[in-house]
């Protein structure tokens, strides 16, 4: 069975690449978010992979070279199955761009974010199949699209440190929701990396490598990087940026959508939240007087680590313009900062400010 | 050897219990906090422990039962030393209580905080030779010391997660800064768990249970607990506040001194900060506009987990009042909110809000 991928009920930022999200309200309504609802982020073609061909290259620093064929992942290691969200480290870049313009960056509304069930191999297993030597302290991954910058051509890639890449969470998923992954969403296998920026979940993953240095591949040593507001594209040290791995705790309004037109001042307000690097959501607090009054939302179903966090509560607004913002707490006692001018930055990553929403309640 | 603790050099919020910190530029001259200058938070009586009858008891979920004597700890685990900079829930109280006041509590400056170099035995170590049982998810700890809590007489205690208690960095420290622990860092022995609040480093041990609950001690179950801003001691549901474990990023500036008044204008500012749960300090960032504009401090020397970071920066200021602002990014991606009143929490933990220096430029 082929899976196609179904763009009808996505924002389609962009074709080629593909860069697509879905809108607010739809992606509240699934805890597991539909593969028609998934955000889709690539940077380079979407290749066509012949299954029964497919290799998994393992190499560097090994004892034994590997290349896996589907069968090879499906048959010698066990399944392992984990809910999963993903998110983009450029998710909520639009607001960020509403400061001040961030050019030639995907303008990411608040749904570059998606929880899936990913089911496949766990890497560490197969790190150890391959007898990973112990002067290996990174793992490399590289893909099969094809990418062009100015006048080179390469495979998007990235990597992870030994001591993530060793965790039981990591994943080489060949499923999705219960069925094949479809080629935009990584065909036929690619790397789940929980709690880390999408970035670091490689897709149509072709090569596996242990080094002792971290990729050099364009979208780990240069792309990835969180610069200080004062830093331009144009005075940017790329020696000197914050390598983002793990994501920052967010909180997002999905419901009401911004400038909608509300009867009734008694309103449910609905979002999702979510911790970096596995810390679970601890609390989300709303406010509609800028932060001076606080209530807190109730979070809804359990906490799991990699996966986001439902949250409701019920408000009542005032006549007129209401602006709701929404902060979440992780269990690592961090909280989100409040104004997004003071974290801008020139890639437009990371935007974790207080989630601001104004609606109208009709007099 | 008996060390004597010296407290001439630290300001003494109180006596019984003893709770003292050291002065912001007395902190910062040391990248490994003397004992002098090390803070002290406790919370009840200061145990007279005599070293030849000590044991540390270790029960619960094992299927060996310990009781271990100092000699024995010394001589049948291997010795472990690691910098690890300890930091009170408390730290910053004093500018929350400026906001609205916070009774019953120390008004902690920004020193309630140390880095040390401690030396033991690792925790794993000392759990694997009590063969502890797989229905083991906490470790409880409890101290030598007594509270008294309105009729009730209890020592303080604490709990850990197992695979906190299992990662290689907890450590029973017998040493402080290479010679024995004082009474006050709690001879003879003291837990140390790195990246976590202060509290969870529990003094002069004497008993450690393993069990599938976390401690239900007065200070693991009760206090350390973080609130929302609009609830207080009156009205507070205390199955509901997030227990403190990983404290958050932190910077604060240690000089200038706030109020001081400066000849020159070009200043030279330094501080510490800190990660929690092991993440590095990525980038200082400071201000003179109240992070309008922002300037990135040097880092001073290399990172390493559990240890707090020094960075200086020189600025020039304006003439009469200039308020300095100072913020950190951890590994995570984390930053910390810039406005103490709206994460104001009537117990006054983990204030991580922007640090702000007041200084005058004379005419």
């Amino acid at each position: 069975m082929k899976i196609q991928d179904d763009l009808s009920q996505l924002i389609v930022h962009s074709d080629s690449p593909l860069n697509a999200e879905p809108t607010a309200d739809r992606l509240r309504e699934n805890f597991v978010t539909p593969r028609e609802l998934f955000y889709i982020r690539n940077h380079g073609t979407l290749p066509e992979v012949d299954a029964a061909r497919y290799r998994l290259e393992i190499g560097g620093l090994v004892n034994q070279p590997l290349a896996l064929s589907l069968d090879d992942l499906r048959n010698n290691f066990p399944k392992r199955e984990l809910l999963v969200s993903l998110e983009c480290a450029g998710n909520r870049r639009d607001e960020l761009s509403a400061i001040a313009p961030i050019p030639n960056e995907t303008p990411w509304q608040a749904q570059a974010i998606g929880n899936g069930r990913w089911a496949g191999v766990a890497l560490w297993e197969v790190l150890l199949a391959a007898e990973a030597r112990e002067d290996a302290w990174h793992v490399a991954f590289e893909g099969l699209d094809e990418i062009v910058r100015g006048e080179n051509k390469f495979s998007f890639g990235g990597s992870i440190p030994i001591e993530k890449a060793m965790s039981a969470e990591v994943l080489l998923a060949y499923e999705m929701n219960d069925a094949p992954l479809s080629p935009a969403h990584g065909f036929p296998l690619r790397l789940v990396t929980p709690g880390y920026i999408g970035a670091r979940s490689v897709k149509w993953l072709a090569k596996l490598t242990l080094q002792a240095e971290p990729s050099a591949n364009y979208f780990q040593a240069h792309a990835y990087q969180l610069f200080p507001p004062h830093v331009r594209a144009d005075n940017a040290d790329w020696s000197k940026g914050l390598r983002l791995g793990e994501f920052a705790v967010n909180a997002v309004i999905c419901r009401p959508r911004a400038g909608e037109r509300l009867k009734n001042n008694l309103t449910r307000v609905e979002g999702y939240a979510i911790g970096g690097g596995g810390r679970a959501v601890e609390r989300v607090d709303v406010s509609t007087d800028d932060g001076n009054n606080w209530t807190t939302a109730d979070l809804i179903g359990d906490s799991a680590p990699w996966v986001w966090r439902f949250w409701e509560v019920e408000l009542a607004l005032e006549r007129g313009e209401n602006e709701i913002v929404a902060r979440a707490w992780d269990s690592g006692a961090n909280t989100q900062p409040e104004d997004a001018a003071k974290i801008w930055n020139f890639k437009g990553y990371s935007n974790n400010a207080w989630h601001r929403v104004k609606v109208f309640i009709a007099g």
